[in-house]
């Protein structure tokens, strides 16, 4: 059995919404790739985003890993549902060094109102990231002071 | 007794190492009141900062939260040492919807090497957090490469 | 304005719950004080609960933890609600030493479906807790297989 | 390059101290499987062990996985350490119901002070897990009161 909702029309669904995020362009994000239930974005480092000894800060880190997760979920909910985080742990397992990253946001497990995530972060070409989150996030439906 | 390091020297300390981070002033951050185990910061709506609804992202929130724990841990630190992050969790309680949030970081448990810190954030004149932090921060001492 | 439900009718609510857990008896978890919004537990040193230097194991406290944020949720549901615990962090800011430990959880925000509570632990006499919790509840209607 | 301690004598290491638990004979936890970085056990399901619906309790499952992922970590460590936990955040992503529960926890990034680990819990034949942790332990050393 195929999803309800086509591939294209759910790609162009989470397109829409992160366009909508002033956040993603401060941080010059890019998103790499979209399937149901996987998000991935790139970030570059940028002396704008960094902590006090020149690493990517912490924060900068957690949002494009919140994007990503909440992409992820928003990618398997409903079309009319929109998307909130409700909680977030992140771990820094090493400082945010190198020049490009690539963050990635997978679905754990979806229900109707609540999904859970995973996000990981990987600097350059390590195999093993530097940084790993667990998120919850929420559909919201019949808001129509928020959409997407 | 008093604490060995004046606390004129603290706040020089603490100030030096906000502004070198390039995330402070990319997101327009002030610095509002320092004492030892406290740090007041101050954040404004700003387009730039959005998730999709128009509220500010939750990773400008958790940005802001976590350097005012950081900052927080950091002001109880003998001068030598510095501040890393190991791992935060963030609770969204309500969109951030306002025009001035104020966010605060207080060190609740200080070691030698790990200290756990709780953040509030405020919008304009609310009682109550919109969203709590709950951080662990680790001391790094002997480490030429990095410092503040 | 008094709440629809009388102070008495939600106190025996939450103990009919209580008494339901086997994880309680088990931890030989005591029920202090209950109050719309916040729950008071006690839990005694017992050599069944330790970890392998013989303090209390970071399990137990956490599960005396989520039941005391758990019960605070499940305070200000409405009665037909049943409350499950949907994630939580814990801290554990010293090794659980003492004779008898009071567990504390409170309701920071409540909504319909999600409530977001804080847990603190404390031994014997102390002031400071020895661990904290950040706790996210959630609200299950209309389910006849779950109440409590 | 074998690492300097040998795997029988890591084992022995890991169960000695897993022995002395009080906690983990009391929730009738079994050790499955030790290799370096990575822990599997088993829990039966026990009335005893139980929340108000008569899944196992949040608590219960936590402790299993706060166990493995500390034993995790404690595997890769120097044998003159002592684990103990920091942080956890454990994400309840469906009820615990069931009879045999496998829980495993590996190590993502061990330092000499630090060890972030995650664990994860599965129902009988179940592929998915229904509860993770994401987990931050610590190595402690010269401490002659605390061994294990």
């Amino acid at each position: 059995m195929t999803h309800p909702e086509p591939g294209e029309a759910m790609e162009a669904r989470v397109r829409a919404s992160l366009e909508r995020q002033g956040m993603m362009a401060t941080l010059g994000v890019e998103l790499i790739a979209i399937e149901r239930g996987r998000v991935q974005m790139a970030l570059r480092h940028n002396d704008r985003l960094t902590q006090q000894h020149g690493f990517l800060h912490a924060g900068a880190v957690a949002s494009v890993l919140d994007s990503a997760c909440g992409y992820a979920a928003y990618s398997v909910m409903p079309p009319e549902a929109s998307v909130l985080t409700v909680t977030f742990t992140i771990n820094l397992l090493a400082p945010a060094a190198g020049q490009l990253f690539s963050i990635t946001g997978s679905v754990v497990r979806a229900g109707r109102t609540l999904q859970v995530c995973r996000g990981e972060a990987f600097a350059d070409d390590a195999s093993r990231p530097f940084a790993a989150m667990q998120a919850t996030m929420t559909a919201l439906y019949d808001r129509p002071d928020i959409s997407g």
